[in-house]
């Protein structure tokens, strides 16, 4: 079993991703792919007249608040737009994808954190209403009977929360909870950097090889998303998926590339 | 097997039709749900800033002409906000929902019209790179799937064409087709009008029965979007269903009602 988790910021291309998980899938490889949306999501948001509110609680995590407006606008960047675009270029491949949330068939579930409590401006203040969790269950079921018989799930947050209510969740870690609990030999994060760099403008500089137990001696060095992608990473080999691949989905072949060790292997 | 199709057009409320189907569910029946979503395509095309256009065809159809922008406000509206909505609320009531679009597994196929020829003022123009097509096919495979496992699908246009590119349909007539191939017994359509009306501003000129042979008669006296429901019916009493039920979704327990007989059955 595969996982493919492809970010969803601006410049990643799903072109060449589609490609080569077509070619892999034809050759009998299991796979679910997980996907973002949050370049998407900012743009339409800004069409919207809603722009984007980043904030950042008090124990330092970054996170897009999320009212319900902001949710229902995320809905429509994740499970229309970009899982729609997904399983359309699958589909004209011949791959019988089927497009889910994590609130389908409840596959990502989770505690909804309606209030959180934000520093801004040196202050505490405190947010109602938010539509924000943390995936805390992944309920295997749905995915299973797809996969057992011939379909390719492509999915996204949100996830549902314990009382059913759709959340806005990360991707990576439900990406990376997706992993341990299918048990997955392999787990490849996709986005727009070749891995893990030191020094972010210097991709000669990528880090190759990660020991799995030296994973925190790396965070000071990853800077914003990386820091999600390597707690993910983290997490799924602590639920004994066996490698985890940090790469570039703007390549050619970047599955096969990142499977051939091209990119951050965190093993 | 019960298939009910409830409309998406601006003032149809989505609660009762949700709390009568999570009754029923939980009594036991099998329900497939297939929604529109064409109030909120609309507003979100107007905010924005590309305004839907209907063509009417040479041959006398109106429809939604759907280039690629708008096909993507289309898939946004109806499987982002419209689709998630009726998951979330089911999910809250511990009915576990699945949504679906027709592309995801293929579930409605048909061909592709990228062309369409129009009339405007008086004038016959031709139209390209519209993304317009029909259900021809339902490939049930995927449903009975679900369905046999205790999952509730809730399903939406777009459908696949044969070359596996996302199409705006006709979401009464791909509900009608899904009715007959699923061999329901029962096909219930909800909108915000009590059924079929001799005088469209007169509740009490409800016609309360139509016998299956007669539809064609009572074409004349349907309007707008009536027109496509009888239409519909006629498909799902063609392919095998026992009685439509054409209905008032803004009602409480719609769905009891219709099948106790309230509002236009066609049998």
């Amino acid at each position: 079993m595969l996982i493919v988790k492809i970010g969803g910021g601006t410049g990643i291309g799903i072109e060449p991703t589609v490609a080569d998980l077509t070619d892999l899938i034809h050759a009998g490889r299991k796979v679910v792919l997980v996907h973002g949306a949050s370049g998407e999501t900012n743009l339409l948001a800004e069409r919207l007249g809603k722009p984007p509110r980043f904030v950042t609680s008090v124990s330092g995590i970054e996170s897009r608040y999320t009212d319900r407006e902001t949710l229902e606008i995320f809905e429509m960047a994740y499970c229309g737009k970009g899982n729609k675009a997904l399983v359309e270029a699958f589909q004209t491949r011949g791959v019988n994808a089927v497009g889910l949330s994590g609130l389908d068939g409840r596959i990502f579930e989770g505690k909804r954190k309606d209030t959180i409590t934000i520093l801004e401006g040196g202050k505490r203040k405190v947010l109602r209403g938010d539509y924000t969790g943390k995936v805390e269950r992944v309920n295997v079921g749905l995915l299973t009977l797809l996969l057992d018989h011939g379909y390719l799930p492509v999915l996204c947050p949100p996830a549902a929360s314990y009382e059913g209510e759709a959340v806005n969740v990360d991707g990576d870690t439900a990406a990376a909870m997706l992993a341990a609990a299918l048990k997955a030999h392999e787990f490849v994060m996709l986005s727009n950097v070749p891995g893990l760099l030191r020094d972010l403008k210097d991709p000669a500089s990528l880090i190759g090889r990660i020991p799995a137990k030296a994973i925190e001696d790396f965070m000071p060095i990853a800077q914003g998303r990386m820091k999600r992608k390597l707690m993910a990473a983290a997490i799924a080999l602590e639920g004994g998926v066996t490698r985890v691949i940090l790469a570039d989905a703007n390549v050619a072949h970047p599955i096969v590339s990142a499977l051939e060790g091209r990119g951050t292997v965190i093993e």
